[in-house]
């Protein structure tokens, strides 16, 4: 059951390591409940205070009537989509096509729910406004992933998602928006959650990303949709006696970092920088508009792995513990910032990156 | 959101509250957490040491190949009943029109797995073999839930539970377990867990009943169920990036009442005795068969109610927190025993019984 990935391993021995926030352990959980009333009861199957604080707090912020939290974005989205296409009795939805829903959860919007998908824009782009314009067919909903992480992060000005917003309206198109990095956009746009989540229809935000709680969600949108969302919720087996672990960490570290992110998305710039300068290596987006990008690397997973792993033990920097292979002769991986980022001597950084660039260099 | 109903105010207020093991409150994760260390690694996607060593113990102590830790029963079995329909090609089952998911989940598996529920029985007993027999139709899986709790948590005698396998097995018919209660059926069979999940091709089993954790169900069979049991759970929006919370809580708790279940089992008998000394009570079963069991009482719940606050009030003894209807004329409650029973004074419990005995038997 332990891990065998020398990667990983070598990631985990580092003293710096560059990306998230600390370790997922069980000490997340303990400093979150440090301050609790150890009386504080629970929820109970969705109702009780420390849930509907919780969620009127998230509903406030992101300036919707109303919000309900849930295990998973996962639940979340799929329900939220079923509502929209239940009220036009059209089961026909479009996103990207690296979208969480068509990459990570085993086609259950489709086999739970027999809800289509179109797939917009293209898997080296954002969705464009032009790209919801020329869809072919009607469609119950469209969602749009705010940063699109599967393609570092990228987003679409702010002046597209104000005019996908309004085509939509005009369609009577319900927009999404997959908000699980919503507030690490923040910064980038110079705007607040409200500003943005008022182009939506229905809002989802993760609390484990940027947040770095546990696990959880939050489903974000008018009266009667959040109350429908509840009956579908019982419906997935989401509906539990109680969340309270979640929703307590959930709000800890959301308190404790939602105003962090220009932080973050500082520090990805920064780091951005340092991995433009080596030679061999491609940033995208080559400038950061969130807390994170990923490092494009013209050589095979197998090649790239020595390289990172003689790079941390020379000095004790860890840049990532999971390479992504893109093809046969490349690979890339994820970086997304967090408060381990400000830990690290600049110097012990440079010297990671000046190595990093050296030994890769000889592929060009 | 703070609560608003009289009887919860007054059993709340109870120095000696008679059912369950205590308040639902965060006490109960902090305590479960004491002495785990906090670096241990949380679980990742179903993946790691926390998660499947528990799946390991409890697919032993129910002499399973295999179990997979769920956030909840509701999910756990409309996916088990899913798995064994699309096996047989048919999407029917049956079950106890009392079935939990019959009653409690806002019709899921008819909704999302479009599978036909066949009811067996009828509301005011448990399923038989002859039931089984006399199905007009043929079904993929029949549910069976031990013990059956919205009639008082009765049974079947053990022999009949085999007369059940043996049938269903040799009509090609898959059997599963509701066994959100199995641990507290173990005193009363006097067998194993073992031993009776042998008769049952599926067992889903909690620990937030008898075993007193927050929330968690497990969901156990061979190998190749399991491994399409977490597709499905993926798919639900149940596979969590962490689900330690849960799961640590489930196994300490777990630990600590699995051996105790033969004293919640005696004390639902002696409270029974009790309540059958009440002249105007009813007692379902009669003689209960696991740690539950049900009280009617012909009068409304708006007339209990003042007669059973007046008795908290005398005595200090909280008798239950939650009326259920039966009608305009009656009522009932449900009685489920924990470590609380032992803590009550005997002298203390039989006045309040005899005060219950003296206001409630004026009706007769």
């Amino acid at each position: 059951m332990s891990t065998t990935n020398p990667l990983v391993e070598a990631f985990n021995q580092t003293a710096y390591p560059v990306i998230g926030h600390g370790k997922r352990n069980v000490s997340v959980l303990i400093e979150a409940l440090e301050q609790i009333d150890p009386e504080l009861d629970s929820d109970n199957y969705g109702s009780g205070e420390v849930i509907e604080r919780f969620q009127a707090q998230i509903a406030q912020y992101l300036g919707k009537p109303s919000a309900v939290f849930f295990p998973s974005g996962t639940m979340a989205q799929q329900i939220a989509l079923r509502i929209w296409c239940d009220r036009k009795g059209l089961k026909k939805v479009a996103y990207h096509p690296l979208s969480h829903l068509e990459i990570h959860e085993e086609q259950g919007l489709q086999e739970l729910h027999q809800i289509e998908s179109i797939l917009l824009a293209d898997k080296t782009r954002i969705i464009r406004l032009e790209d919801v314009v020329n869809l072919k067919e009607d469609v119950a909903c469209v969602l749009l992933e705010l940063p699109q992480r599967e393609i570092g992060g990228q987003l679409p000005e702010y002046e597209e998602l104000e005019a996908i917003s309004s085509y939509c309206r005009e369609k009577g198109i319900k927009l999404h928006l997959d908000g699980a990095r919503l507030y690490e956009t923040l910064p980038y746009y110079q705007k607040t959650a409200e500003e943005i989540c008022s182009l939506f229809d229905s809002v989802y935000v993760s609390f484990y990303k940027g947040i770095g709680g546990i696990a959880g969600a939050m489903l974000a949108g008018d009266e009667e949709f959040t109350k429908e969302s509840k009956v579908w919720k019982r419906r997935h087996g989401g509906d539990l006696i109680s969340l309270y672990p979640y929703i307590l960490s959930a709000e800890y570290y959301f308190n404790e970092r939602k105003d962090k992110m220009g932080l973050y998305y500082e520090a990805a710039k920064e780091l951005a920088d340092f991995y433009r300068a080596c030679r061999a290596l491609e940033v995208r987006p080559q400038v950061p508009v969130s807390n994170m990008f990923h490092v494009h690397v013209p050589l095979p997973k197998s090649k790239l792995e020595p390289i990172l792993i003689s790079v941390y033990q020379d000095t004790e920097v860890g840049l990532t513990a999971n390479l992504k292979e893109n093809g046969e002769h490349a690979c890339y991986y994820e970086v997304s910032l967090g408060d381990r980022y400000a830990k690290i001597p600049k110097a012990k950084l440079a010297q990671a990156m000046k190595l990093l660039d050296e030994r890769t260099a000889d592929v060009l």
